[in-house]
Protein backbone atom coordinates (compact mmCIF):
# COMPACT_ATOMS: atom_id res chain seq x y z
CA UNK A 1 0.00 0.00 0.00
CA UNK A 2 1.78 3.44 -1.53
CA UNK A 3 0.57 5.85 1.02
CA UNK A 4 3.24 8.47 0.48
CA UNK A 5 4.74 9.38 -2.82
CA UNK A 6 7.78 11.81 -1.37
CA UNK A 7 10.54 11.52 1.32
CA UNK A 8 10.69 13.81 4.03
CA UNK A 9 10.92 14.55 8.27
CA UNK A 10 7.57 14.36 9.62
CA UNK A 11 5.44 12.69 6.50
CA UNK A 12 4.46 9.88 8.42
CA UNK A 13 2.63 6.57 7.26
CA UNK A 14 -0.71 5.64 8.56
CA UNK A 15 -2.95 2.85 7.96
CA UNK A 16 -5.80 5.93 7.08
CA UNK A 17 -8.58 4.19 9.13
CA UNK A 18 -8.86 7.28 11.75
CA UNK A 19 -8.91 9.55 9.04
CA UNK A 20 -10.83 8.07 6.16
CA UNK A 21 -13.15 10.78 4.37
CA UNK A 22 -11.41 13.35 5.55
CA UNK A 23 -11.31 16.16 2.45
CA UNK A 24 -9.77 19.40 2.11
CA UNK A 25 -13.17 21.24 1.93
CA UNK A 26 -12.15 24.89 1.27
CA UNK A 27 -10.40 27.89 1.75
CA UNK A 28 -12.21 31.24 3.25
CA UNK A 29 -10.67 34.88 2.45
CA UNK A 30 -12.24 37.83 3.66
CA UNK A 31 -13.15 40.59 0.88
CA UNK A 32 -14.57 43.60 1.41
CA UNK A 33 -16.99 44.06 -1.33
CA UNK A 34 -18.97 41.05 -2.31
CA UNK A 35 -20.18 42.60 -6.06
CA UNK A 36 -16.51 42.88 -6.86
CA UNK A 37 -15.57 40.02 -5.71
CA UNK A 38 -18.18 37.95 -7.20
CA UNK A 39 -18.19 39.31 -10.87
CA UNK A 40 -14.33 38.51 -10.55
CA UNK A 41 -14.60 35.23 -9.70
CA UNK A 42 -17.95 34.15 -11.65
CA UNK A 43 -17.22 36.53 -14.70
CA UNK A 44 -13.42 36.09 -14.69
CA UNK A 45 -12.60 32.53 -13.75
CA UNK A 46 -15.79 30.97 -14.11
CA UNK A 47 -16.95 29.82 -11.12
CA UNK A 48 -20.71 29.46 -9.67
CA UNK A 49 -22.47 30.45 -6.39
CA UNK A 50 -23.09 27.54 -5.16
CA UNK A 51 -24.65 28.69 -1.43
CA UNK A 52 -24.53 32.19 -0.03
CA UNK A 53 -25.26 32.02 4.01
CA UNK A 54 -26.74 35.82 5.33
CA UNK A 55 -26.29 35.96 9.00
CA UNK A 56 -28.05 38.83 9.98
CA UNK A 57 -27.80 39.46 13.76
CA UNK A 58 -24.31 38.80 13.21
CA UNK A 59 -23.83 41.38 9.66
CA UNK A 60 -22.01 39.30 7.94
CA UNK A 61 -22.69 37.32 4.99
CA UNK A 62 -20.42 33.74 3.36
CA UNK A 63 -20.19 32.92 -0.20
CA UNK A 64 -18.77 29.91 -1.38
CA UNK A 65 -17.93 29.02 -4.72
CA UNK A 66 -16.92 26.17 -6.98
CA UNK A 67 -15.87 25.48 -10.44
CA UNK A 68 -18.60 22.86 -11.75
CA UNK A 69 -18.48 21.59 -15.30
CA UNK A 70 -22.13 21.35 -16.81
CA UNK A 71 -22.29 17.43 -15.77
CA UNK A 72 -21.71 18.66 -12.11
CA UNK A 73 -23.86 21.55 -12.07
CA UNK A 74 -26.52 19.00 -12.95
CA UNK A 75 -25.85 17.57 -10.20
CA UNK A 76 -25.91 20.09 -7.75
CA UNK A 77 -29.08 19.63 -5.13
CA UNK A 78 -32.16 22.91 -5.88
CA UNK A 79 -33.40 22.62 -2.07
CA UNK A 80 -31.38 25.32 -0.17
CA UNK A 81 -30.48 22.45 2.54
CA UNK A 82 -29.23 19.81 0.46
CA UNK A 83 -26.78 22.58 -1.76
CA UNK A 84 -25.34 23.34 1.82
CA UNK A 85 -24.83 19.74 2.93
CA UNK A 86 -22.96 19.72 -0.89
CA UNK A 87 -21.06 22.03 -0.42
CA UNK A 88 -19.53 21.49 2.39
CA UNK A 89 -18.85 17.92 1.16
CA UNK A 90 -16.91 18.37 -1.39
CA UNK A 91 -13.21 19.48 -2.54
CA UNK A 92 -12.37 23.09 -3.87
CA UNK A 93 -14.92 25.49 -2.52
CA UNK A 94 -13.86 29.09 -2.05
CA UNK A 95 -15.34 30.58 0.82
CA UNK A 96 -15.83 34.52 0.97
CA UNK A 97 -17.05 36.59 4.20
CA UNK A 98 -18.07 39.54 3.64
CA UNK A 99 -18.41 41.86 7.21
CA UNK A 100 -21.27 44.22 6.00
CA UNK A 101 -20.16 47.58 5.46
CA UNK A 102 -16.48 47.40 5.00
CA UNK A 103 -17.45 48.37 0.94
CA UNK A 104 -18.34 51.64 2.31
CA UNK A 105 -15.39 52.57 4.28
CA UNK A 106 -12.74 53.89 2.51
CA UNK A 107 -10.00 53.07 5.20
CA UNK A 108 -10.70 49.28 5.33
CA UNK A 109 -9.02 47.19 3.28
CA UNK A 110 -7.65 43.18 3.81
CA UNK A 111 -4.20 42.32 4.02
CA UNK A 112 -3.04 39.32 0.90
CA UNK A 113 -0.50 37.45 3.36
CA UNK A 114 2.70 38.49 0.88
CA UNK A 115 4.29 41.61 2.79
CA UNK A 116 4.94 41.55 6.11
CA UNK A 117 3.59 39.77 8.14
CA UNK A 118 3.57 36.80 5.59
CA UNK A 119 1.69 33.76 6.03
CA UNK A 120 -1.45 32.75 3.69
CA UNK A 121 0.36 32.72 -0.30
CA UNK A 122 -2.05 32.29 -2.55
CA UNK A 123 -4.87 29.99 -4.05
CA UNK A 124 -4.54 28.65 -7.42
CA UNK A 125 -6.38 27.50 -10.55
CA UNK A 126 -5.23 24.97 -12.86
CA UNK A 127 -6.34 25.57 -16.50
CA UNK A 128 -6.15 23.82 -19.54
CA UNK A 129 -3.79 26.80 -21.42
CA UNK A 130 -1.82 29.22 -19.49
CA UNK A 131 -1.31 31.84 -22.19
CA UNK A 132 -4.92 31.74 -23.39
CA UNK A 133 -6.20 31.98 -20.13
CA UNK A 134 -3.89 34.97 -19.46
CA UNK A 135 -4.77 36.88 -22.45
CA UNK A 136 -8.03 36.52 -21.61
CA UNK A 137 -7.35 38.03 -18.35
CA UNK A 138 -5.82 41.00 -19.55
CA UNK A 139 -8.53 41.59 -22.28
CA UNK A 140 -10.44 41.88 -18.86
CA UNK A 141 -8.39 44.03 -17.40
CA UNK A 142 -7.07 42.07 -14.75
CA UNK A 143 -4.08 42.84 -12.63
CA UNK A 144 -1.20 40.46 -12.92
CA UNK A 145 1.88 40.00 -10.33
CA UNK A 146 3.59 37.98 -12.95
CA UNK A 147 2.57 37.15 -16.46
CA UNK A 148 3.83 33.45 -17.82
CA UNK A 149 7.06 34.71 -19.44
CA UNK A 150 8.07 37.23 -16.72
CA UNK A 151 11.18 35.66 -14.54
CA UNK A 152 12.36 32.26 -13.64
CA UNK A 153 9.22 30.25 -13.25
CA UNK A 154 7.90 30.24 -16.97
CA UNK A 155 4.49 29.29 -18.04
CA UNK A 156 3.17 30.75 -14.49
CA UNK A 157 1.57 33.18 -13.72
CA UNK A 158 -0.23 35.52 -10.68
CA UNK A 159 -3.08 37.64 -11.01
CA UNK A 160 -4.54 39.81 -8.19
CA UNK A 161 -8.24 39.62 -6.74
CA UNK A 162 -10.29 42.46 -5.93
CA UNK A 163 -8.77 42.83 -2.57
CA UNK A 164 -5.13 42.45 -3.86
CA UNK A 165 -5.30 38.40 -2.95
CA UNK A 166 -2.60 36.43 -5.57
CA UNK A 167 -4.53 33.78 -7.42
CA UNK A 168 -1.52 30.91 -9.22
CA UNK A 169 -2.86 30.26 -12.75
CA UNK A 170 -1.06 27.40 -13.62
CA UNK A 171 -0.81 24.74 -16.59
CA UNK A 172 -1.03 20.81 -15.23
CA UNK A 173 1.38 19.66 -18.54
CA UNK A 174 3.81 22.32 -18.36
CA UNK A 175 4.57 21.88 -14.33
CA UNK A 176 6.44 18.36 -15.53
CA UNK B 1 -28.79 25.56 -18.18
CA UNK B 2 -28.68 26.07 -14.13
CA UNK B 3 -25.18 28.09 -13.87
CA UNK B 4 -25.80 29.78 -10.51
CA UNK B 5 -27.91 28.54 -7.69
CA UNK B 6 -27.90 31.54 -5.67
CA UNK B 7 -28.25 35.39 -6.61
CA UNK B 8 -26.29 37.86 -5.03
CA UNK B 9 -25.20 41.59 -6.67
CA UNK B 10 -22.08 40.81 -8.91
CA UNK B 11 -22.74 36.88 -9.57
CA UNK B 12 -23.14 36.81 -13.51
CA UNK B 13 -24.44 33.89 -16.09
CA UNK B 14 -21.44 33.08 -18.19
CA UNK B 15 -21.35 30.58 -21.71
CA UNK B 16 -18.54 29.23 -19.34
CA UNK B 17 -16.73 28.48 -22.68
CA UNK B 18 -13.06 30.74 -21.84
CA UNK B 19 -13.00 28.92 -18.69
CA UNK B 20 -13.89 25.07 -19.92
CA UNK B 21 -11.76 23.11 -17.63
CA UNK B 22 -10.92 25.72 -14.63
CA UNK B 23 -10.25 24.40 -11.10
CA UNK B 24 -9.50 25.61 -7.80
CA UNK B 25 -6.16 23.70 -7.64
CA UNK B 26 -4.08 24.63 -4.43
CA UNK B 27 -3.79 26.94 -1.57
CA UNK B 28 -0.26 28.23 -0.37
CA UNK B 29 0.55 28.62 3.32
CA UNK B 30 4.25 29.24 4.56
CA UNK B 31 5.55 27.21 7.36
CA UNK B 32 8.33 27.88 9.84
CA UNK B 33 9.07 24.04 10.35
CA UNK B 34 8.39 21.37 7.67
CA UNK B 35 8.94 18.65 10.09
CA UNK B 36 6.02 19.55 12.68
CA UNK B 37 4.26 20.61 9.60
CA UNK B 38 4.53 17.38 7.49
CA UNK B 39 3.37 15.29 10.93
CA UNK B 40 0.62 17.24 11.76
CA UNK B 41 -0.67 17.20 7.83
CA UNK B 42 0.47 13.56 7.57
CA UNK B 43 -0.37 12.18 11.02
CA UNK B 44 -2.85 13.98 12.71
CA UNK B 45 -5.02 14.84 9.54
CA UNK B 46 -4.36 11.66 7.12
CA UNK B 47 -3.26 13.74 4.02
CA UNK B 48 -0.83 12.32 1.45
CA UNK B 49 2.40 14.21 0.74
CA UNK B 50 2.28 13.65 -3.41
CA UNK B 51 5.16 16.12 -4.20
CA UNK B 52 7.74 17.83 -2.87
CA UNK B 53 10.15 20.38 -5.30
CA UNK B 54 13.33 21.61 -3.46
CA UNK B 55 14.48 24.83 -4.97
CA UNK B 56 18.60 24.78 -3.71
CA UNK B 57 19.00 28.10 -5.44
CA UNK B 58 16.26 30.03 -3.70
CA UNK B 59 16.16 27.90 -0.97
CA UNK B 60 13.08 26.79 -0.59
CA UNK B 61 10.93 23.56 -0.53
CA UNK B 62 7.61 23.23 -1.65
CA UNK B 63 5.23 20.60 0.08
CA UNK B 64 1.98 19.30 -1.66
CA UNK B 65 -0.19 17.71 0.02
CA UNK B 66 -3.85 15.68 -0.49
CA UNK B 67 -6.37 13.62 1.09
CA UNK B 68 -6.64 10.37 -0.84
CA UNK B 69 -8.32 7.29 -0.38
CA UNK B 70 -7.05 4.33 -1.71
CA UNK B 71 -8.08 4.23 -5.17
CA UNK B 72 -7.02 7.52 -5.84
CA UNK B 73 -3.66 6.48 -3.93
CA UNK B 74 -3.84 3.71 -6.52
CA UNK B 75 -4.05 6.26 -9.56
CA UNK B 76 -1.24 8.51 -8.74
CA UNK B 77 1.56 8.62 -10.95
CA UNK B 78 5.44 7.39 -9.83
CA UNK B 79 7.23 9.19 -11.84
CA UNK B 80 8.03 12.38 -10.16
CA UNK B 81 7.18 14.66 -13.91
CA UNK B 82 3.84 12.37 -13.92
CA UNK B 83 3.41 13.14 -10.40
CA UNK B 84 3.78 16.77 -10.69
CA UNK B 85 1.57 17.38 -13.59
CA UNK B 86 -1.13 15.10 -11.58
CA UNK B 87 -0.59 17.52 -8.29
CA UNK B 88 -1.20 20.69 -10.36
CA UNK B 89 -3.91 19.25 -12.33
CA UNK B 90 -6.43 18.43 -9.57
CA UNK B 91 -8.41 19.89 -6.72
CA UNK B 92 -7.96 19.56 -2.81
CA UNK B 93 -4.71 20.14 -2.69
CA UNK B 94 -2.25 22.52 -0.48
CA UNK B 95 0.91 23.42 -1.03
CA UNK B 96 3.35 24.01 2.07
CA UNK B 97 6.15 26.72 1.38
CA UNK B 98 9.44 26.07 3.11
CA UNK B 99 11.99 29.49 2.96
CA UNK B 100 15.04 27.43 4.49
CA UNK B 101 16.30 28.05 8.17
CA UNK B 102 13.07 29.54 9.43
CA UNK B 103 12.75 26.32 12.15
CA UNK B 104 15.75 28.14 13.50
CA UNK B 105 14.90 31.17 13.85
CA UNK B 106 13.24 32.03 17.62
CA UNK B 107 12.23 35.87 16.54
CA UNK B 108 10.31 34.36 13.33
CA UNK B 109 6.73 33.10 13.04
CA UNK B 110 3.99 33.61 10.14
CA UNK B 111 0.93 35.22 10.47
CA UNK B 112 -2.16 33.73 10.56
CA UNK B 113 -4.83 36.20 9.05
CA UNK B 114 -6.85 35.87 12.24
CA UNK B 115 -5.76 38.96 13.86
CA UNK B 116 -5.19 42.73 12.41
CA UNK B 117 -4.07 42.90 9.53
CA UNK B 118 -6.78 40.36 8.56
CA UNK B 119 -7.12 38.76 5.36
CA UNK B 120 -7.12 34.72 4.81
CA UNK B 121 -9.22 33.34 7.21
CA UNK B 122 -9.16 29.33 7.89
CA UNK B 123 -8.86 26.10 5.13
CA UNK B 124 -11.52 23.61 5.86
CA UNK B 125 -11.38 20.31 6.10
CA UNK B 126 -14.79 18.00 5.79
CA UNK B 127 -15.14 14.95 7.65
CA UNK B 128 -17.75 12.01 8.10
CA UNK B 129 -17.85 12.50 12.11
CA UNK B 130 -17.02 15.70 13.56
CA UNK B 131 -17.53 14.58 17.31
CA UNK B 132 -15.38 11.33 16.71
CA UNK B 133 -13.06 13.53 14.45
CA UNK B 134 -12.55 16.49 17.17
CA UNK B 135 -12.49 13.74 19.84
CA UNK B 136 -9.04 12.43 18.61
CA UNK B 137 -7.68 15.43 17.77
CA UNK B 138 -7.76 15.93 21.59
CA UNK B 139 -6.01 12.95 22.35
CA UNK B 140 -3.67 14.04 20.00
CA UNK B 141 -2.89 16.94 21.03
CA UNK B 142 -4.10 18.99 18.68
CA UNK B 143 -4.70 23.07 20.06
CA UNK B 144 -8.27 23.93 19.36
CA UNK B 145 -10.05 27.52 18.84
CA UNK B 146 -13.89 26.28 19.24
CA UNK B 147 -14.78 22.93 20.30
CA UNK B 148 -17.65 21.51 18.22
CA UNK B 149 -20.10 22.18 21.46
CA UNK B 150 -18.84 25.76 22.48
CA UNK B 151 -20.41 29.03 21.13
CA UNK B 152 -23.24 29.59 18.53
CA UNK B 153 -22.42 27.12 16.05
CA UNK B 154 -22.66 23.48 17.31
CA UNK B 155 -20.97 20.80 14.95
CA UNK B 156 -18.29 23.16 14.20
CA UNK B 157 -14.80 23.11 15.38
CA UNK B 158 -11.43 25.13 14.21
CA UNK B 159 -8.14 23.73 15.44
CA UNK B 160 -4.75 25.40 14.57
CA UNK B 161 -1.88 23.82 12.67
CA UNK B 162 1.70 24.04 14.21
CA UNK B 163 1.93 27.44 12.78
CA UNK B 164 -1.45 28.45 14.59
CA UNK B 165 -3.31 28.73 10.71
CA UNK B 166 -6.93 27.81 11.63
CA UNK B 167 -8.59 24.91 10.16
CA UNK B 168 -12.27 24.39 10.48
CA UNK B 169 -13.59 21.03 10.92
CA UNK B 170 -17.11 20.41 9.52
CA UNK B 171 -19.39 17.44 9.12
CA UNK B 172 -21.45 17.93 5.83
CA UNK B 173 -24.75 16.16 6.98
CA UNK B 174 -24.67 18.79 9.98
CA UNK B 175 -24.72 21.42 7.99
CA UNK B 176 -27.69 21.52 6.28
Amino acid sequence: MQRHFEKANGAVETDGAATAGFRLNHTMLRVKDPTASLDFYTRVLGMRLVRRLDFEEMRFTLYFLAFLDEAEAAQVPEADSDRSEYVFGREGVLELTHNWGTENDPAQAYHDGNVEPQGFGHIAICVPDVVTACERFDRLGVTFVKRPDDGKMKGIAFIRDPDGYWIEVVQAARMR
